[in-house]
């Protein structure tokens, strides 16, 4: 369940020196959180690293690990996690498995019919492909499900609501359709796929088909397996549709640790499980139900890319929805390793990636699997050696990730106390392909990672993996029409030699708990973007697959290695915590930017619509052949109070600005930085995204508590800054406002005392 | 051959009065060019206009006329011009049959084939429709072909181009496809038809087939006839590929009448011919063409409807295109009417469409032939009941349009001499449909047709035409996404009460002879944009498809009759030419700053494109799996002196406000409006545009001599404002844009000395 690929402006920055040149040794490039000598010796200590990475090596444990299927609770997903811990082990490292028991349904019972105006059954599987070996070994594949749907049979006339999101039943309602009753059919994109049934019931519909169309993810986007990388007509996407913007994890032991003594609320109680059936299908079994549809052209850009005119409904198509499943508890199965730290020993690094997959799952997750065990191996070599990091490095490899960020989030939960007081910063990845390297995270982070991204070599042509990163988003924002005012100004920025920015963190992989839970600073890293997913959640997401089209051989899984492998160990080794506050306080700034002139826009656009009904001009617009009624009236947009969220940020740039100062000195100046100096401000350093955390959390969803990132409650995956203020402006609950602004520049002012007192440390 | 459907910006603006108010006589509104006593009995000569109209007798002209196919030379199509000089006498009018001699080639083989790597033999005929009677009436049909390609049997390697405008060769140059040798197969849309195969001619290929893609132009835009309005897949779109930007009319008549002994000139002299073969066919029969190419995948702005990936080639698919003619010269048939005027018999206020068709032509010209018909009854009544317009009214259906306005041209060049001295202003009208007002002009006639429209109720809200154009374009503009900034000012002054705006007119219709070769103040008037096109230019645009689902009792035919009946009645009796200078003023210095803007622009993306070069950020950014090459390099941008046309812009604006004044002032003032004086005034008006014709004409196109208003060289029937300027710094030819600035400068100047000298005559 990685992010998705990465959008070209997720890319990361480049200076345009080779890395070759980079680690020659003789000149190094700043590097931040290290005194000029220990950077020399980082820069050794990286090269002795990715010497150790062996894309061959890397290949056999993807087959391996991919050749059955390996979702929660298969034989596969347990037999991974064992040849894990043995191999961690004989890395030299302190490994164990920690389990951990979690609701996990599966489906008995799977069943979907065209009903009216004439019958048809959809097949439900994905039938094996002419030279792709595991799409025939379907032993322990489950049918097509989405995990945490109601189980249910229903019967009733079927709507169409496109990508099913908010916008769209604005757009149904200008058609008097209604979804109450009745079964819906959405297609994938546009949002968060847990969103459309949630949405769906909402709105009073009883069931919710999910399909992938042709136009966004098959043929239209490319070639189909086995002639490309394309999904082809019966492929399927599985994925969990719990309510994670309001928890992750085990949706009955919110907040706490899914141990096997744990209380445990009642089923009926777990607030992230889903009311009605629903169920993913593909193009091949969708068509004859869209096709059946009657009622209102869909509007233009609604059609997808089956070869008829797509239409609204409700009806005269009817469709038979049932589904049942074994709500059985399952146990699953974290990998956890340890490497203790020297000078540090209670400052933790963290790194993770999960190992189930919904069926192989070979590009998701193993690829970025096993780039993570490739740095395991290699840091086992380096400390085989001698060598020690300063701060302790924790591995892990999750399980349950796909059904919810299980295993990450019930061991973040289970150890809460610990990483309070010992988690420096988490690194996490997913799938990762061929392409440019996207990154996002917290960004305190931000120049850390463009100068590991300028020193690793792109495996395909004599440039850094920044560099190419920002050429893509360069030349992806100066491509025009598609591109958003924001992708121009990060590409404006790029030419004018600005670090890239991270993308901000919303959720859909393991860095939520960390993150977004715990207030750990954490990245997200992975390549992609050169062919189109196609296979995503797909039996087809195979070996076979990953080795014929994604990355042949393993050159980006060991490029990621070495992104995330250099991140790990400069984490690990600095001299002081490497991060930078003025990338952090400047990006806030804009934030507060942003979500004031949102609300200056809806503010406008409500007063032009006002004026537009009052006139009666959507009447007077009307075409007689495809009548759209008005938009509905809109709440006045108040002038909102935001002054108190400008003045904590304005603060805050202050003192980033005297912190990053204070912090180039002290490590300009290697006789003052003492051990004593140094100890006291990395203490006062690893703890402090902790400031972000706001008591008692997000509005309505408590489990979050990060007062700068969060999924959205009505994006999923897609992140939400401010989230406390930018929500309350989005979904208009004016009166929230006062108070979201109140504990977010509260926040903010906790982070800024922190670096304060981090920048008297250091003076 | 209709401009294609009204775009919604095109449309009208409005007050909300209802029309019913407006023409009930006490509170006349203002009218453009009367004195107020004649305005209130101009009102109730238009109430009798209105009630001669009868959308019956209408339809059954329209079924009669288009009951058989009526291309140039067939037997109906001279059926139909007898008919009509029948009615216009027994109407009143003094009426003649003017025949021209034309070169107009029809086919007599036309065979198209897939010969590798599989073959297919495109089917290339319409079949019947169950329902539409006249779609089994092919006697006299000819085979599908675009008139004025070339003969030819060639066989090549096949290359799919997109829409085939200069953009997509760039695409192409980035991908290393050439289409030297090659037969080029490109979808409609994007530009004129005509503009694809001389572009592929251009850029070597041997031969061009144009296909109707179903995403544009079939199941993707609407349910297909018979369901809906949208195009069968059988359904194909004929039409001229004349090169007529350079001139229209008969290719071998080139500035003169095709009369019987008119000179002409040999046919490889005539500019205006195509010389390669060309083809248009259906998606039917275009699917195996387009699957059988391989290549690289397309851009995705390029895939359509089709249920695969498409590809650019070269080949594997290899085509045979062969297409012999009979290059006869033809006779065709205008219908010229005339009614004297009692007051200005040598001002001529003129009106007109065509009537010859593709194949049954119901709507595309019919629909808008019977609307003129109508008129000219109503007129007749009016007169024989002793009422006589104080100019001559000329109406005239034209022949021969759709090969290229040939009916009208040739009239135009032959009656030149008569038409400078007299001609006050042409009326244009083509296809009619449901829906929005749409018109384009001359900006000296905005305001006289925002008046006209606004006094006329639409058919089925209680509101004028002009109100639910002018809603009509604030909605759609406030739809955000898919509109340009153009569109946003032109709602935003909408919204703040502002006229709706004429578009500009480029070509694609009878008003160019007479605008942009003859200097005619013109305007082109129809409804539409309820419906997709769906059958344009096909067999299936047939009476049954009319009624069924494009203006199913004409009663927009009976409005269009009404907006032009007033427009040429007020026209004709105004006591000064009704014209507006301030419209036009502003309109100009508009398109100055448009052109100093976009070379501001252009020079600036010069420059971030040669840094991205130069940096070979392009080179980084290159996807492995979907390579494309850097843009080529263009020239540096000068800066350029557009100071003589912002000063004939400045200096335009302050006579035109000073004309705009005395105009006023002397309609308000009866007693000083003398016979004798408004005679002047309106002796210096009626000739006043002929000063915009710029002598030597357009640069490589001389038959183009309007300064303000042109068809796109590389655009066709899209509109180039200030062509001379604007056209010389879009094809970059630097050294051209100071005789293009001066000449405009000229013409701009000449025009407001010609509104200096009505200002003088007026006070």
């Amino acid at each position: 369940m990685p992010i998705g690929l990465p959008r070209l402006t997720t890319l990361l920055i480049a200076t345009l020196l080779p890395a070759a040149a980079l680690v020659a040794g003789e000149a190094a490039p700043p590097m931040i959180g290290f005194e000029a000598g220990n950077a020399r010796a980082e820069l050794a200590l990286e090269a002795r690293f990715d010497e150790q990475l062996d894309a061959r090596e890397m290949r056999a444990w993807l087959e391996r690990m991919s050749a059955e299927p390996n979702q929660v609770g298969s034989p596969h997903d347990k037999a991974n996690a064992e040849f894990m811990l043995e191999r961690f082990r004989a890395w030299g490292w302190q490994a164990q498995i920690e389990t951990f028991y979690v609701l996990y349904p599966t489906p008995t019972h799977v069943a979907l019919e065209l009903v009216g105006p004439h019958r048809f059954t959809a097949a439900l599987v994905e039938p094996p492909i002419a030279g792709d070996r595991s799409s025939s070994r379907t032993k322990g594949v489950l049918p097509p499900y989405n995990v945490y749907g109601a189980d249910g049979d229903v019967t009733g006339e079927l709507v169409y609501v496109n990508f099913g999101m908010p916008d769209d039943y604005k757009e149904l309602a200008r058609r008097n359709v209604s979804v109450k009753g009745r079964i819906v059919i959405a297609r994938y994109g546009g949002g968060w796929r847990g969103l459309k049934p949630k949405l769906a019931y909402e709105h009073g519909a009883i069931g919710c088909i999910i399909y992938s169309d042709p136009r966004d993810d098959g043929y239209g986007a490319a070639d189909t397996y086995p002639a490309g990388a394309g999904r082809p007509a019966a492929g399927l996407q599985r994925g969990s549709v719990a309510d994670m913007p309001i928890y992750s994890g085990d949706p009955l032991t919110p907040g706490i640790g899914a141990t096997k003594d744990a209380p445990r609320i009642d089923r009926s109680a777990a607030q992230s499980l889903l009311k009605i059936p629903v169920l993913p299908i593909s193009y091949r079994d969708a068509r004859p139900f869209l096709e059946a549809l009657g009622g209102p052209r869909a509007p233009a850009a609604w059609r997808g890319g089956l070869p008829f005119t797509y239409h609204i409904g409700p009806g005269p198509a009817r469709a038979h929805l049932a589904i049942s499943s074994d709500w059985a508890q399952r146990e699953i199965y974290d990998v956890v390793a340890k490497l203790a730290g020297s000078a540090y020993p209670d400052q933790w690094v963290l790194r993770g990636n999960h190992h189930d997959g919904w069926v192989f799952g070979a590009d998701d997750p193993l690829s970025g699997n096993v780039a993570l065990m490739a740095e395991m191996k290699a840091i086992g070599a380096l400390a085989a050696s001698g060598w020690r990091p300063k701060r302790t490095l924790v591995y892990a490899s999750w399980d349950g990730e796909e059904a919810g960020l299980l295993g990450s989030t019930e061991w973040v939960e289970t150890h809460a106390a610990e990483l309070a007081g010992k988690a420096v910063a988490y690194v996490n990845s997913d799938s990762n392909t061929r392409g440019f390297l996207g990154a996002g995270g917290s960004h305190t982070l931000q120049r850390l990672l463009n100068e590991v991204a300028a020193g690793v070599l792109d495996p395909l042509q004599a440039a850094s993996v920044l560099a190419r990163a920002r050429a893509a988003a360069i030349v992806g924002a100066s491509r025009g029409a598609a591109h958003t005012p924001e992708e121009r100004r990060v590409a404006k920025g790029l030419l004018d030699g600005g670090d890239l920015p991270l993308e901000p963190l919303g959720s859909g992989s393991d860095f939520t708990p960390f993150l977004q839970h715990a207030g750990i600073p954490s990245l997200h890293l992975g390549f992609g973007g050169s062919e189109p997913g196609g296979v995503y959640h797909s039996l087809y997401d195979s070996f076979d697959h990953y080795i014929k089209v994604e990355d042949p051989d393993l050159r980006y899984g060991v490029t990621l290695a070495k992104v995330a492998g250099h991140v790990m160990l400069r984490l690990a080794d600095a001299d002081l915590v490497p991060l930078r506050a003025q990338d952090f306080s400047a990006t806030v700034a804009r934030y507060v930017e942003e979500i004031e002139r949102y609300a200056d826009r809806i503010r406008e656009e409500a007063q032009d619509n006002h004026r537009l009904l009052d006139e009666k001009i959507y009447e007077l617009a009307v075409n007689v052949t495809d009548p759209v009624g008005p938009p509905a009236r809109d709440a006045d947009v108040p002038y909102l109070n935001f002054a108190p969220l400008r003045n904590a940020a304005t603060a805050l740039g202050t003192s980033a600005r005297a912190f990053d100062a204070a912090y180039a000195a002290a490590l300009a100046d290697p006789a003052r930085l003492t051990p004593a100096r140094a100890a006291a401000a990395n203490g006062l350093l690893a703890g402090a995204e902790r400031a972000l955390l706001g008591e008692p959390g997000l509005p309505g969803r408590p489990w979050y508590r990060h007062m700068v990132y969060a999924p959205g409650l009505y994006t999923g995956y897609g992140a939400k800054t401010l989230p406390a203020v930018r929500e309350a402006v989005e979904e208009r609950h004016w009166s929230e406002v006062g108070d979201s602004v109140t504990m977010t520049a509260a926040a903010l002012d906790a982070y800024r005392r922190a670096l304060d007192a981090a920048t008297a440390a250091l003076r």
